[in-house]
């Protein structure tokens, strides 16, 4: 990972912003431009130089894995440190936080930390999200990491084609794939895996309960990884037994929305468009009303990261950005159906990053 | 859970505080207060009513869940909502927000939302932590889980046992032991499952990764589980081969600490206090500058809650508060061992939760 490059990029944005400097406390983002990887850090950025501030515990950890940043251990609060030593810094007058990581208190604390004449005018909230921005399109490094991240999730599906059956507690089928996930060297699972069964297919974050999969019904499986740091995320549903004819007829309604969604991703499209393409199939399918969520949200060092891929998102889509496509239909205490891939975004389409079968499996 | 309760026990804080409502937006102090274990909600308690804000996504699990306050279903942010439900109650002049849940952004936000004329007056960033503190004391309810719990990490220990063997990666017994425990009936891990292995043991925060167990040499293993939201913790250090006496001698002065600070514990002791039972036998050992953390820390809806147990720390133990005790010794690039109970503050003494056996086991 070329950290420097990536503080390089940032300092342009913070030009552009009319900032000296930059204290990041968001883990995400500070993992993002340093590789600390610890639980307490703050990172202090200027537009010459670059500090780390963390405690004892991660003297080892940072050593090791920050490059890009001076490193300096401290006893009290890490972000109070990286406030004080930023207003020391000659020429640094006006330096930016993020408010959407910011406590009240922090903020508080951070102006108490300052010498009076500073604490009006030294800290600003940021308009936008500098380094989040940034984190959207995602480097060769990263996109290596995130194909493997995903490629694990396809194993993992294969693998549970060949343990679902019914009787199984829902949360049996978690237990298997969370424990195949960490043999594949996974470090844990980026959300709480959702295997959904039956009547229950149709609550779209249904937790795994002891409820046992039926003879006759969809089994929706939702699941990530998290790989060096990096998530992965993928759904598939499944139909133990013999579908009906309604539910055939869904499935291949979701799956089209879902394609459609897919052939939508590209480098001039808007992320609103996307979604359009998708929800457009499931509308014209009489299904509209029981797509009650939106298509998909970028992933990355987490979970859910920007752009958002909902109805009317204006984001254009840029090379380089990876995005679930996720449609799916929920019809309550009857059933639901979802279909998701991680995709990423090419300078000519997309990528589909997670390339597991997706035609109506009965088992 | 009698949540009518613990939504009254705020009141009366509330009422001590001078103030007129509350807006909860931790998910932890919003579950503790209402039940709802949704990922998204917002929860505003006057002296006379208490009504929780969520999205479609919710309605029938919050329907499920809640009883102890009205639901209503939003589509635009939640604690927008909740502000603005609150700002239009009568005799709703101040209302208190605890500012280390909440960021700067959500505050402007807030403000924003708000009639002009009530922007400066009508939020208040609360002195203390209300429902955190309300939390640290468990009721009986919370007691009875948090002690199946932990009986799950104790089960989790035992089974590990037969599983151990050098050549195994570190992160196949993380593998193990998380498969277990949702076979067990756990939703999850209440944090990362360290495993640490020979040299590696000597690191507090050790991740599992693809190190090989040794064939001799200390394993520690600090894990827990969650059970209908209720966090375990506990560490074990067992050793492969026969220790050398310097090991043993280190095994017998952390188990001694930890003993210490488990017998401190009572109703009338401070946490400081306890934190000095523990640290003065390894302080004695010669051992005072390798247990370079706290003594332990609460634990409940959260893996880390008040009260820290710490040096110097000034809170008093109170019957219900539940903690970790948890001394541990780190000889970098040599071993390190830590001993964790979770254990509960009863009216005459405490309850160790986690009674699985702490003698040296050699395997």
């Amino acid at each position: 990972m070329d950290y420097s490059r990536r503080i390089g990029l940032l300092r342009r944005r913070l030009t552009k912003a009319g900032l000296h400097g930059l204290i990041v406390t968001s883990l995400p983002d500070l993992r993002y431009l340093s590789g600390f990887t610890g639980s307490s850090a703050a990172l202090a950025v200027t537009r010459r130089s670059a500090r780390l501030f963390t405690d004892s515990r991660y003297t080892t950890q940072a050593a090791q894995e920050v490059s890009a940043a001076e490193v300096e251990i401290v006893s009290r609060s890490v972000s109070e440190a990286a406030v004080q030593w930023m207003a020391a810094q000659p020429g640094v007058e006006f330096a930016g936080f993020d408010p959407d990581h910011t406590t009240v208190a922090h903020l508080s604390r951070w102006k108490a930390a300052l010498p009076a004449r500073l604490r009006r005018s030294f800290l600003s909230a940021l308009a936008a999200p500098l380094v989040e921005q940034l984190r959207m399109v995602k480097d060769e490094d990263e996109l290596a990491l995130m194909s493997q991240a995903a490629l694990v999730g396809c194993k993992l599906f294969e693998h549970i084609l060949t343990v679902i059956r019914p009787g199984l507690a829902e949360f049996e089928v978690a237990a298997e794939l969370e424990h195949q996930a960490r043999l594949l060297g996974a470090e844990g699972m980026s959300f709480e895996t959702i295997v959904a069964a039956g009547a229950r297919s149709a609550m779209p974050h249904g937790h795994a309960t002891a409820a046992k999969l039926p003879r006759n019904g969809f089994v929706v499986m939702d699941f990530g990884v998290i790989l060096k740091g990096y998530c992965s995320d993928m759904t598939r549903t499944v139909h133990l037994g013999r579908p009906k004819a309604e539910e055939r007829a869904a499935y291949e309604a979701v799956l089209e929305a879902q394609l459609a969604g897919v052939a939508a991703v590209g480098p001039r499209a808007s992320s609103g468009e996307v979604d359009e393409a998708a929800r457009g199939v499931l509308r014209r399918a009489g299904l509209a009303e029981s797509f009650t969520h939106s298509t998909g949200h970028g992933v990355g060092l987490e979970i859910h990261e920007p752009p958002r891929i909902g109805a009317g998102e204006k984001t254009r889509l840029l090379p380089g950005m990876v995005i679930t496509i996720e449609p799916g239909i929920y019809l309550p205490g009857r059933f639901g159906i979802r279909i998701e891939d991680t995709v990423a975004v090419t300078q000519t389409g997309s990528l589909v990053l997670t390339p597991a079968p997706k035609a109506l499996i009965e088992l």
